[in-house]
């Protein structure tokens, strides 16, 4: 019977002293005279399973000259084997090669560095790490999807090519068609866009927010998850051009319904990640990053910390800790004092809100205070900062302003301002960046680790 | 206790003649002296509810005046109405204005053309049939989601930011930071793009499938699931410069396998959409496209047909049809016939399959009778082409001659043939567009009224 490591795990008694079928690839490979032992990995599951052969069999010399990563095809009997490391293996009958390897395979047994995987991200998959870590990130990103439908939710798929600036989140990368060698020009000399693909300047976005509050004032609670983009020059481990970035946004909904949110979700992924991915999140545990099971179960079992800027400002001042970037009232908080509030004072995650209005976007509500605005970051152990949000200014009258104070052209945000003209509604969101999450979850410390083909400062290969 | 209409409708016992707290939008308002009629929805739900308020409420007067759209909260008592069309009403206790709407607003009761529609996309999700296709969207989205993680396969994020031209499959956007009121040359007067910010010249991604099938020979079975762009200059209702695409690869797998799955998805997801949106569907049969819902019907309980390219041109000429382009032998199928296929010879979904190799992409297999390639698409009644697929050339020495003999330079495809050269295997895979399955399922006839906020030629608002 065909099937595949995944279900020999999940359902040993069904499979064991039966014949079975397997297909994969060879992970380890060694032998004697008289018989070998092939470590196969098929791809369904983390860990692989072990085949033993005998010179009885016809290719017995093929198979055991087969390079690393050659794929084939076993029949066999899986058998316990209660003496030894592995739980079972299978005695193989026949093995048939589907696809030989040349012997530069580059992933031999030794180790490699991170670095060095990366110009070999085509392969890099077939590896431990690479291999935990995208199949995490896979079922996290299901675990979004599921925590938001299971609520009823509406996905919105908001729009890559952008003619608006958003919120002025970041620099843009533009898009264009226009030929490079004779741009055009209008009379005054300025890029003549109507040229161009869409007939004006297009960018990719950084942000899919504000076409998702037309669709919270629709739908009520709505998400986003999508590719957005900075075409920033930071050559950092958290920076990259391309990620992804789920933005939920609720209507009839203030700040602390938006913490709530945030935090019902935060637990919900990372229990759901904890169930689905067991064996790739023992091996981060053991090899990646030690005590990340204790951190993420500390999580899932706290309840968040919640806290005003105002007083976290005053914490940190009566710390005694001597920080990089001193700290004063109006001072956007740093990654050290991000991590000093949820690693020392709170030890767990902490809810940070009520900004000064001069660091934050345009679009959050301005407090009764008509100092601070009603920003809200999730703060957690170990990282700082994994969370964005606010709730939203509902007032036509206020925004306008905000947009007018910001130097901003109201006409430019003339749908925007029409959400608060017919029948607005308190309400709130915020933004999670899918890598950050998944180097949350995985202890991964490089973003360039967590993405398939990552895209940074001058590196777009792949 | 607060509620939604989506709970009251699903769970009426649990609220009938219960105090309940609701918040929404007025969709319809009529009142006389005494008592006034508002239809309500709050976005969680497809139908509206009915509130009864009478002029023993203080602000009886304000409320009879509030414009359509016009947020409210809602305190009242569930009774039913087994006179009434609706099968309940609330009759309201209290009504408070949480938002105004303006007199202006553009969705009064009468009908609009969708062509307008498309100039308030930030407030169509509000009216009756955009309700709909965007919730189910978001519906179809999961489901597809779900039939893969079910399965097993992992999610790839494909990068969308790409420096190869991938298949080949269309005109690109392209992707930079230079300035354009000053593009850098080298010496020779090409575009200097070792300036641009990755050092090279970059585009918007055409497919994800080359980097899928990377993941595939380590997976084993892989989908993506995100934007794809064409910057094609076709005004037609089935092109959109912006558009979402699933693509499956599975390896250990040839086309009947690829048919297989191709075929268990589309039962799938349907059957899924139409248990999970019940309300939407039959809005669409009864005002958008009557036989709608047969049809899918018709899809989820019949085997799809399978026939040769081949068989598919000797029955297409045999038909005595007339068709505006002639049938020959090595044309690439046209609507017409694809639809014809399907809704007159099969009167159901169909794989055509072994195309020839000359209107094929490069990486297709190539057959035995070395004149035609393992292609596969599935037509559907109504629509024709919804699938297009492959099995994949898993032959390194026929990939490159085939590389080579379509113009392409091996070099540019080094990774993708190390993928043939390391442990290749038979693998498969497809792609479904997005916008065109929804469409599909909803009978909606433009792309641009599928998608929240459509980008085609020289259109790009919101």
């Amino acid at each position: 019977m065909k099937t595949t490591v995944r279900n020999i795990y999940k359902d040993t008694d069904k499979y064991l002293n039966q014949e079975i079928q397997l297909e994969g690839w060879i992970r380890t490979s060694r032998s004697s005279k008289t018989f070998g032992f092939i470590e196969l990995n098929d791809g369904t599951f983390f860990k692989n399973i072990q085949i033993v052969y005998e010179d009885g069999m016809d290719n017995f010399k093929e198979i055991e000259k087969l390079p690393l990563s050659s794929s084939i095809k076993v029949k066999g009997k899986l058998v316990s084997t209660p003496e030894a490391k592995q739980p079972f293996e299978i005695k193989a009958s026949e093995i048939e090669v589907e696809g030989y390897s040349a012997s530069d395979y580059p992933l031999q047994k030794k180790r490699h560095t991170f670095e060095y995987m990366r110009t070999i991200a085509h392969l890099r998959p077939r590896a431990n790490t690479f291999n935990a870590v995208f199949r995490v990130r896979s079922i996290l990103a299901y675990a979004i999807h599921k925590f938001f439908q299971e609520r009823g939710f509406v996905y919105v798929h908001t729009p890559i090519i952008t003619a608006s600036d958003a919120e002025g989140a970041g620099e843009m990368f533009r898009v264009s068609t226009l030929d490079f060698y004779n741009i055009p020009l209008t009379q005054d000399k300025k890029v003549n866009f109507s040229d161009d693909f869409f007939g004006k300047e297009t960018s990719l976005t950084v942000s899919g927010q504000l076409e998702a509050e037309a669709f919270a004032l629709a739908y009520k609670d709505v998400y986003t998850f999508g590719p957005t983009f900075r075409a920033e020059n930071s050559n950092t481990a958290r920076h990259a051009a391309e990620f992804w970035m789920i933005e939920p946004e609720i209507a009839f909904a203030d700040i602390n319904d938006n913490m709530q949110l945030a935090e019902d979700m935060m637990k919900y992924i990372i229990k759901y990640v904890m169930e689905n991915a067991k064996e790739e999140m023992e091996f981060f545990n053991n090899f990646v990053d030690k005590g990340l099971i204790e951190r993420l179960e500390n999580v899932v079992n706290s309840d968040f910390g919640r806290i005003t800027y105002t007083e976290a400002v005053e914490l940190l001042k009566k710390s005694g800790e001597e920080f990089q970037y001193p700290v004063e009232w109006g001072i956007d908080l740093q990654t050290e004092h991000e991590r000093y509030i949820s690693e020392k004072i709170f030890k767990k995650p902490v809810f940070v809100i009520d900004y000064p209005k001069e660091i934050k976007a345009f679009y959050m509500r301005m407090n009764e205070d008509n100092k601070t605005v009603a920003a809200m970051d999730l703060l957690v152990p170990g990282v700082g900062e994994i969370i964005g949000g606010s709730q939203r200014e509902e007032r036509l009258d206020v925004l306008e302003k905000k947009i007018i104070d910001n130097g901003m052209e109201p006409e430019d945000y003339w749908w925007y301002l029409e959400l608060r003209k017919f029948g607005g509604t308190k309400h709130a969101g915020y933004g999670l960046g899918f890598e950050r999450a998944v180097m949350y979850i995985t202890g991964m410390s490089n973003i360039r680790d967590v993405i398939p083909f990552p895209r940074t400062v001058k590196s777009a290969e792949f």
